[in-house]
């Protein structure tokens, strides 16, 4: 007996990485000191950075890997998984270092692990973040042959000083948001349901109020708020970020709330992805539920202080909306 | 419709996160500055480190886990996850930092997760690790029911002039090796079919041969080394460990050897586990394809100087045995 007759290639499994190599290695900048095939990826912090607080956080892309394996578009999960931790680490202040992935699959295909590795090497490369390690673990006995999950841990960078977690909220401050491009990687087992089941729609069926066909509205790729929150920074003082992701505002901005303050959000929806109001209309969802299950439109909010909001709604920056603001309360997300 | 209606129950699964915070905390020391429910872990790298070199891997435990799920025993798979990780870091010099990890299920139960989590912390908090981040992710379209895959990552650090990279390795220098406690984490699509394929055994199964049932045998927690190498460090100059995990000995050698060099292991079997004489003469597996899947009782190789073996051999360590030398070559293993 030998372990490929226990549906376990290795050789294969060897080829397949070797292949990506190009693309991980793209990612890499003077900081990487590991070669590949080591047991550890290697990055030396950096010395100018003050009292360097490392940022950590791990996640996948949830049921959104469904709908990649049905449309057989691998590529842009790897885009979603990276940007959405990039955001997570973002909201703490800090900037991307490093990323590692794990894939796990039925079989092991360079058409799968090989464009979810190219994806998330060219995120990596898109938000000046090193790829240095991943592991890809072939289990047929666990997954059925054509399915797969996918996960990814980021280590990020903030000085000390620059820390941001809300503590500096007060009531009078104003909320802004970016806007998300959609679904982001949130809420996919509900609408899988919606599209699939509940209108039985096919991936390839082009739906008027959404400008687009299925597949295309639902593999939109999770939007980095890298850049524009740098911008940001560099304008005003950001007191408050929150990646809205799973639970939606409702228990996503209560996260970086001081205890006696309220997030008041009033909004125009107009502006929203039409996807929110299609779903919600086609399956009778509750409103509270929408906004606690999907971002709604608003990828990412922002809290700045009364006076930097003045200078910023004299901007005509299309993609900077005001949703509401601070007001004294108990730590709680209020929508009208 | 409603999130539930998915077959997600968001409150449930908020319900098991908040019941392991007791597990994850108690693994927090001084270093971690991040509340539980921030977006990212926040640690902070002591300054007193000169130069430092952060060291990442990120990996799973394989289909050890289904093992654990047919057993209904959850929470060594923890242990091997951190401590797998622990030594694949360890390898380059690098004492951990902090780890996160990721569940993904058909169903996140309390039993599942809670004794995952726990093992986790409990390994974790054993190897001086914080565990400042973690996703549980319940995708019932992806897993079934009781399916469930584990993934970690863990984050160390090392001083710049402190990495240990094989390249003072020389021919001449003697190679020792630290015992595991079984097959760890590696080979286990091989094994179950070996046992319960090939040999129809239940995991109730007692075998006179192992001395315990299949189930003990099968779920033998991963060794950390991370003390034991410690210790060896204090003592003489690691040239060089390799953690023999996928790809055994024949893979996980060479890549630490400079590429003059081969490692010539000629090894008395006799002290190994005995599961895995077992299974090669049950199953009638290749003598070369166990070297390359299992890894045969030996779980790290260290490589020293010729002065400094002289005084290891002289140690009535029972822990560490002679397995070979290092001699002229091209990077190989070569076994006799």
């Amino acid at each position: 007996m030998k372990y490929k007759d226990a549906g376990v290639n290795i050789e294969h499994g060897k080829r397949v990485k070797d292949s990506l190599l190009t693309h991980v290695k793209a990612t890499w900048g003077k900081h990487v000191l590991s070669e590949a095939g080591a047991f550890g990826g290697l990055f030396e912090v950096d010395p100018e950075i003050s009292s360097p607080v490392l940022v950590s956080s791990i996640d996948g892309v949830g049921t959104k890997l469904i709908v990649a394996q049905m449309a057989g578009r691998y590529d842009t999960v790897g885009h979603d998984l990276v940007n959405h931790c990039v955001n997570d680490i973002l909201v703490q202040g800090a900037r991307p270092l490093f990323f590692l992935d794990y894939i796990a699959a039925g079989a092991v295909t360079e058409e799968m692990a090989g464009s979810v590795v190219r994806g998330i090497a060219e995120a990596c490369k898109a938000n000046g973040c090193a790829l240095i390690g991943g592991e890809t673990a072939e289990m047929p006995d666990l997954y059925r042959k054509n399915d797969f999950d996918l996960a990814g841990c980021i280590v990020g960078v903030v000085s000390k000083d620059a820390i941001i977690d809300g503590s500096a909220i007060v009531p009078g401050d104003r909320v802004f948001a970016l806007p998300s491009s959609g679904l982001h990687t949130n809420g996919y087992s509900l609408a899988r349901k919606v599209f699939f089941d509940e209108l039985g729609f096919e991936l390839s069926q082009f739906v008027d109020e959404l400008g687009c066909t299925v597949a295309e509205e639902l593999l939109k790729v999770h939007v980095s708020y890298l850049q524009a929150v740098k911008e940001l920074g560099e304008r005003v003082t950001v007191k408050g970020l929150a990646h809205i992701t799973g639970g939606g505002m409702v228990d996503n901005i209560p996260r970086i709330l001081p205890a006696n303050c309220d997030a008041h959000i009033e909004r125009d929806r107009r502006s929203a992805p039409p996807v929110f109001e299609f779903m919600q209309k086609k399956a009778a969802i509750p409103e509270k539920e929408m906004y606690q299950v999907f971002n709604m439109g608003l990828g990412m909010i922002v809290i700045v202080g009364e006076d930097d909001a003045a200078g910023l709604r004299n901007e005509t920056d299309p993609d900077l909306i005001h949703v509401g603001e601070i007001v004294a309360g108990k730590r709680t997300f209020i929508f009208s």
